[in-house]
């Protein structure tokens, strides 16, 4: 197919921008709206080139702004002026990223986590003691479960906190230098109190951890037997006062446990409502799940301006003459160009529609609608996946979109190399990301000898709310592997083949299954008594064992990519997201090449036209890239990026082209020495020409 | 093989560490030891945390330190003072970036841009009239190349120099916005000459682009006819005045052309040692090669630190019980981990060595030694190669290594982040690294109908100095692509293999022939005189000729490493340094391994048993790690990274560990609830078993 041909093919479909957006906007459509209008004012947005001290003292006043715009109040009870809205809220708080990380970082500290655990872990009493100071900032709070030496394994935590029935106190301390409390926000500089997390004792018994609500400062600063330090410049969110604490023999009374989970009375006795301590660990920490949710949220918001950004450049800025002595090509028609974009592009679509589908898990548990032990066990899979690739993806994206900018996308006012910063900690904040891949990756092993050897059921379709419209679709199954060896390699069949759901959805599902499947059985074999030889096997198979958890966590996505695609009532808009959808799903299927053909999932014939099929898809999202990246609906106030405000490129460019143009036209031009040189060449030849003739 | 054969034949293998670190430091040992001791100085090193106006003021003193400690002059001729050194000049360069990016650009800048244009492009008259000048920080200068509107195309620059042959003047002109000069490092604050690129016009004719010495400020500011602007804030780099600037009809001397390759007589006649427009554009452009060549070797000194840094780290923190209740597992024991950075420690030797050989090529070139038109033509393709390859790899380190160093990772203190955001835009400037690829693809198209098509002879063998000695080594060539598909899969004889220098050899090289066999074939086609049909054609095949060029700097960095092994004298060294260069290739078919397979050049059983023989690999090297990192030779004074200074990761292990010692050994210790309900349970067991009895 030539050019022409394929832009001809391209024109024929449009999108409808306005729907679209609204599809992507998803259920809280209406409370994303009010957030970005917030989002984007004067007053909330970050500053550049702030000091540290500035610009923390500026994020702690905007905390208040947020307070006075009721824009954090909607996951907390209605009795305390909330709105028990799980979804909306973190719908909400997301949005926030666009404008300053360190704002929404800092709320998140304050509501999301600090808030949150006197919320989920706490009693009605704690709530109402407690809550309405933190809901509207009186009580700025730091939420200390990481410690220096613990960090991803929270259960090993130091700081201990020992009923003392004489008292009716706990005694919290922190026993060597390791288990100081590190890396909180609020902590540095506003916290005053925190929620903190400690190995309960009492009766000479270790209950393990538990979370207690302690005051840190008053207006002197530390309280008796509080110390700490801050944590000063940052790679990043420097508009947050991370600190770290510490505490010696601190007093607070029996009843600041929060204790929904596990109590003590005032003679010291113990009980909880859960007998199992694993358990009820698992069960508090769990209550604190939308930290992963929402980052999914954000950094999948923080791709999208960097696409919005790069695409729009990329469709103004030119650059050498291929074509034309007089018009430089376009950034965005360069095939490379649009491979480094255009999969961002498409990856990104993926992880917003997938990010809806898990904001709706995340509210049927929370607001009780299906909240069983089985649906907050795949909510914790579905935000560890998808938190774990769109941390990363964020990081890429931003990455290429300011290269994607040349010299300008190094340039501050360009918006993308602070986000970068900023978003860097998303990676291992809230759960490392390779730890939650493991996590995703222990819970495939676990499901192994369940349901997840029959794979004729979707992935994504044992996770979401609504499952039964979709089980027909998901029972296609895998076509046996023969097959795709035996297949010819004919360019028009095998782009047929490529672009099938079935097909796409088969060789997704069957390489995480028989990667599953070959773990399992190395583990098989272990001796379940011998803990050493256990361990070994386990981290001989860890890099594929997270290798297989990405590749479920994509699969995720690519499910709700499809899911989102029957929603897509305009046919011209579905056109073109399907593309983009194939272009995901191949793009997966490329990388991963080398395990579909050593596996016999694919022929050596086939294979070879896949980098080409998906290079004539690119070509055909091209001229629809400005839509695809229009329908995030981020407007200049939210990009902020200097580089694509008022079309200063395209005039620059005008500017120059009419600049050429006047002087082609005027008598006056110098003319270039090539043109010269080749008026010389010529007039030689042509009296070489001559003097023959005259021979 | 069990963990601990593998930790056996590991350790029989030992590393010479100061051997090695002397084999790194390469030729130019002792000034890259001199330039180290400046480095790690008080004076000289950065400052984290410094506002952007700080942090200029700082570099801009340290520039003159650097004058007074003679460490800046070896490029330049030794009638002037200098040594007319350049390997040595650009090795005692790429040490600073230890100190601080920002004052290693500013000083690339001001002696590698500005004062190298007036010693390549300038005759001896300029050299005595400025260089002392440029030399001593008397005249701080911008060197006024990139403008807005072009950047990777130098030679479509809008700036005019007018020759007046009235007033034997040249005229310089901005004629419209995009033709600002940007990014100019000294060009904000600093500079008070310019060396500026602009369209020599003369007599009615365009020479295409020139160089020209042009003074900008004095002592109260702009002269007249010059403007400009600070371009502020930055990802990075924040103690360099980067800015535009635009003339308006500047009169500068005839003789401020630097007119080494090109000159205007009194009377506006052109003349020029060089013919071709374009040869002579592309020789001036070429005089400047050693921006790239100092880059790569700063980008790999940055990787060095970060993983000196990280695994460091990984080698004292601990984290998660699977073996034992009491000790915790060493990060680096985790394969997971040893993926992280293992790999990226093998890629790094081979960028390491491969800058070496970089190095003495440049020096060849530019001592004069070997200077023909094709050692240039060679060290521009080594250059550009090298350098794309190193900085984005920089950027993958570094940013491996802070989320390997974890939350802490992200801390100031702990000097990832920084750097990482320093180095960003070494990807783009220099040359866009995209572009730079493109040169090298195009090289190996050039090529293509020469002596590439014969492929026995090793690629880098071409460019490097001395390669008799090489030649019988790359006389294996190619095994035929049938037998690689006949191959069983017996994971010994894949390993032995895989392991075989011949094979790497023929795999690496095999792949990047047949790519570019296929595009040359795909352009084979066109009718050369139809453009358009030209671009499009190589528009459709540029991610495939950016994939070759990639893949041919990943052999040239592959053979210096075997090139390198062969200069290893210890034994243990050399055994450990070939499982690394193993790595590093094994890696790079790992990558490709689609490739591979689906081009008939490994068969899917062999394919299967290699991520396996890496980790073995990797395991292998494990206890090795260590001692790699050190031998890169940078002490604390480069690092400047908390979380390892003094041991403090293992000393507060030493006390968590001391105090749970004496917990256990002490009688009221607090017993866990898990070993209370695992007490009750075998309590209750025999309970029922006794009554059982009764019964």
């Amino acid at each position: 197919m030539t050019t022409e041909q394929l832009t001809t093919q391209a024109l024929e479909a449009r999108i409808d921008v306005a729907a679209l957006g609204e599809q992507l906007l998803g259920r809280w459509a209406d409370i994303r709206k009010q957030a970005r209008a917030l989002s984007g004012s004067e007053a909330v947005r970050g500053i550049p080139g702030l000091s540290m001290d500035e610009h923390r003292e500026r994020v702690l006043s905007q905390l208040h702004d947020l307070v006075d715009a009721k824009a954090v109040h909607r996951a907390f009870p209605k009795r305390l002026g909330g709105e028990d809205n799980h979804g909306g809220s973190i719908a909400s708080f997301e949005e926030l990223v666009t404008a300053d990380p360190s704002l929404q970082i800092k709320a998140g500290v304050q509501w999301g986590l600090f808030g949150s655990a006197v919320l989920h872990l706490g009693t009605e009493e704690h709530q109402d003691k407690w809550l309405p100071g933190i809901m509207n900032m009186e009580i700025p709070g730091a939420f200390a479960m990481t410690e220096i030496g613990h960090g991803s394994d929270v259960a090993s935590i130091g700081t201990t906190a020992t009923y003392d029935p004489d008292t009716q106190e706990f005694s919290i301390n922190t026993p060597f230098k390791a288990a100081w409390k590190e890396y909180l926000g609020n902590a540095g500089l506003h916290g005053k109190a925190a929620v903190v997390f400690a190995q309960l004792i009492t009766a000479g018994v270790n209950h393990g951890v538990h979370a207690f609500y302690v005051d840190i400062r008053d207006g002197n600063g530390f309280l008796p037997g509080v110390g700490g330090e801050d944590d000063g410049l940052k790679g990043g969110l420097n508009g947050i006062d991370n600190g770290r604490l510490h505490f010696t023999d601190v007093r607070i009374a029996r009843t600041n446990l929060l204790n929904r989970y596990g109590d003590v009375a005032i003679d010291g006795t113990y009980s909880s409502p859960i007998h199992s301590p694993g358990r009820r660990f698992f069960t508090m920490l769990g209550t604190l799940v939308q930290g992963r949710v929402s980052l999914d949220g954000a950094a999948t918001s923080a791709s999208k301006i960097a696409l919005q950004i790069a695409v729009t450049y990329g469709n103004q800025r030119r650059q050498f003459n291929a074509t034309s002595d007089t018009v430089e090509e376009t950034l965005m028609d360069y095939q490379r160009h649009q491979r480094r974009l255009l999969i961002r592009l498409a990856r990104t679509y993926a992880a917003s529609f997938a990010h809806e589908e898990l904001l709706e898990k995340f509210d049927g548990v929370f607001s009780g609608a299906t909240d069983t032990d089985a649906d907050r066990q795949d909510l914790e899979t579905l935000a560890a996946a998808l938190k774990s690739l769109s941390t990363w993806d964020a990081l890429d994206t931003l990455q290429e979109a300011r290269e994607a900018c040349g010299g300008a996308g190094f340039i501050g006012e360009n918006r993308l190399t602070a986000l970068r910063a900023d978003l860097d900690v998303y990676v291992t904040f809230e759960g490392d990301n390779n730890v939650l891949l493991q996590l995703v990756g222990k819970r495939l092993l676990t499901d192994y000898g369940q349901e997840f050897r029959q794979f004729n059921a979707g992935v994504m379709a044992r996770y979401v709310v609504k499952q039964a419209e979709n089980v027909a679709l998901h029972r296609t199954g895998l076509r046996s592997v023969a097959q795709f060896v035996a297949d010819t390699g004919d360019e028009r069949k095998s782009a047929n083949f490529f672009k099938e759901t079935a097909n796409q959805r088969a060789l997704l599902t069957d390489r995480i299954k028989t990667m599953v499947a070959q773990i399992a059985d190395e583990m098989r074999g272990v001796d379940p008594k011998d803990r050493a030889a256990g361990a070994a096997v386990f981290n001989e198979n860890q890099n594929a064992l997270i290798a297989a958890a990405r590749a479920h966590g994509e699969l995720l996505r690519w499910e709700a990519f499809t899911t989102a695609l029957e929603k897509t009532t305009d046919a011209g808009t579905r056109t073109v997201l399907t593309w983009l959808r194939d272009v995901y799903a191949l793009c997966l299927i490329e990388e991963n090449l080398g395990w579909y053909l050593m596996n016999g999932r694919l022929s050596m014939q086939r294979a070879r036209t896949l980098p080409g099929y998906i290079n004539i898809l690119l070509a055909r999202l091209r001229p629809h890239a400005q839509d695809l990246v229009d329908a995030f609906g981020y407007g200049p106030e939210h990009l902020r990026a200097a580089i694509i405000a008022d079309d200063r490129e395209s005039k620059r460019q005008d500017e120059a082209q009419e600049y050429y143009r006047r002087l082609r036209a005027s008598a006056d031009t110098p003319v270039d020495e090539k043109v010269l040189i080749a008026r010389e060449k010529a007039a030689k030849k042509a009296a070489q020409q001559g003097s023959k003739k005259k021979k």
